[in-house]
């Protein structure tokens, strides 16, 4: 398969915030984000692969900033690097004030999908050629996120991870 | 503030898988199922600690077994262990085939809350009491996963992690 | 086909109220508590029997309690007695304040389910074999219920309910 | 207060039933049309007497006719008769068929709601006039409905419902 | 094709503005309305054919009136012409507050259907036949609304719509 | 008010079209485009002049090409021109399909909205500047359909709308 550059499964998705969205402090509940950008990432490993693909995993996801009702908030998600059947994509998060027009980045979000074929067996995807600083880094760092996950899921010992275990050296 | 046994935190919630929870194979939507977990963690969390409390992270989740439309799907949570002002919650999946009666664990979930007062700042919650062997093993077994969490999240090096480190000797 | 125990077809489910359940005054509207019970109740005959089920009626349901936004509702349901094709089905509602941790039970409410084939024709269930002594209660006034639910329908006449008609004499 | 005919509190609903809306057999839930009864209820108490008002109370309700996805539901509703602080609904449904238009009435629904003011207590409303034959009915059976709704919320002996008894006589 | 009188296709709905359905200032999204006004309008487009229908174009529709959080919204729509496989379809909305009871007409609405089978090829309507003064002035005005969208379509010359061109003269 | 180019007000978004979103034939519902629209629409009013915004009317929008069950869709909107408190907001469509990949540009809507304060009167907004050729030709089309606008709601006589009439000489 014709390896594809990590801009191919860009998406990006804008929503506001309403009311049952949020708690009772009026702030957005992590479940709600959770599900957005499950989609978000869902629509970036469709463009990569053209596949039916499912979500086999949630790598770490920090909610560091209160998002607000009313607010606006704009996900930006690409696959990151693929692994034979698997995609990590990567996901940023922005809010963006309805007033002021101020935007921060609230945090990211790393997910893992898998192509799969009529029966749900799982199908190769194309690998992906990361272009830019930031694409780099992540197709970098995927190896070691996705040793983290075999081990955390008991696929895979942690003596065998040896990009990870050279963090910790 | 007194400690308090992990079983005060249990919580279960059942729903039927409907038509717009799912894909065109018929089968739940990774992100509908991390909304539910949301929901049931934070449910834990309020019986713990009786105070606001927001999503803080969350850790790794993994979907081994495909959830279809129609199945009943049981979240059962409760906090493993708590930290200061946070506490990791642990929710168990299962599938319940609406013929068969057949039940199958899907998956384990771990979530962080954290406690806050209506100001948003964090506040202290009780400590946990493990009872059971299984409680024990995840009460342990939460400081890893603390230290991993801070990690990912920049905001602890990974030679300080001591507990981690040991496993990667 | 064997008989089972109540406790067959237990099911709890746990929900927070949020903005879009309210009325003007904050309060849970009738109609979502309404749906959730039919749901926790159709868990609760599924188990029961493992066939398709279907809500045949509802029997009285009285809202003592007002609910209000933010607090966690906890339904609890189990099938009380079974006659030839049709369940009635019991639930009880709790309501959890968010703060307090205190749980007030609102009401309970009577559903009766039957179970169909794929044509829609009803098909047997099991018997019902109450144990606690608040499930052989139940059990018990369901035959009056049922005969009081008949004539509403107008499928059975006063003079022929006996067991319905001792309560005036 | 001035007596209000029944015209005054007639509402009417035309809803679609949506994937959503349905079970495994692409039938209507039971809970789903509970919840559009409980709504149409509440517009026509409103009508009645334009204050907050709540469920108090759902009369029996029957579900005979199963109801199809993509088929059109109408619900008529209007209030049969106030009795110092409460309504009697009375909700009629239909289903029309999307391609044939056969319009079938599927069943009647009653609901009871109490008026109340900002502090949640109950406030008078105003009597209802009969007109048609049909509303006379409905009026005059209210009582004895009334009474049955008191006996099974255990706020009236069987033996003082004259009405009622008057049935079984 | 027998024509049809107007009032074949009347419907009507009255649903509450829910919170969901609003702004950060408690008033009706108009999104959510035009999500109701094209429902409403199918649904008389399915009265008056007994077709599938789907939404062709939504000719000018204005807000003038803001609608309140908690206020009741009534649509009454019908088809006001048809066009061989087309039909115009008029909705007036009124708006009900929940505790005066004053009722004010918001605003109208076009919208084209066109009735399709199951290939999604267009299929003849009936005729529409006006009776009261106000169906016979919509039913005449139709034709230049046709015009006027055919020409922002892109699918007529201005030039050639004599009824709109009079209006200029 | 500093003119802004029209980029500022560019807004993307991507949806799946799920179970609920779609009719009896597995198409997406115009109602539901016409909801996701808005609220695309709505982003890029905000973006342009961080007020309040609400919907002042739909122009003419034509659905021209059937969106499928699973399809992915996406709406790009800006804010083609303003006058003094209003804004005319346009969006365009996408749909992509999920295996082929394949993008088709469904149809183009013109919203109109106003900039509102705290007590709902119009406030002015910033004069828009148009780059890009496409850009220009729809700010200078604009002043058109709002004429088409006026005189559609009673406003203006269409012997005033010179640029309007002069394309029927």
């Amino acid at each position: 398969m014709d390896p594809k550059p990590t801009t191919t499964s860009y998406s990006e998705t804008t929503q506001f915030v309403l009311p049952n969205d949020t708690n009772v402090m009026d702030n957005l509940f992590g479940g709600q984000l959770l599900k957005w950008l499950d989609m978000s990432c869902a629509i970036s490993a469709h463009r990569h692969c053209h596949r039916i693909t499912v979500t086999a995993a949630v790598n770490n996801v920090s909610f560091d900033v209160p998002i607000k009702l009313g607010d606006m908030v704009t996900i930006k998600a690409h696959v990151s690097r693929a692994f034979s059947t698997s995609m990590e994509v990567w996901a940023d998060v922005w809010t963006e004030n309805q007033f002021s027009g101020e935007r921060i980045k609230c945090n990211s979000a790393i997910y893992t999908f898998v192509a799969i074929d009529e029966q749900g067996k799982p199908v190769p995807v194309p690998p992906v050629v990361p272009v830019t600083e930031e694409e780099k880094i992540r197709f970098d760092g995927a190896l070691r996120r996705r040793q983290l996950r075999l081990i955390l899921a008991g696929k895979m010992k942690p003596m065998e991870a040896s990009e990870l275990k050279a963090l910790f050296a």
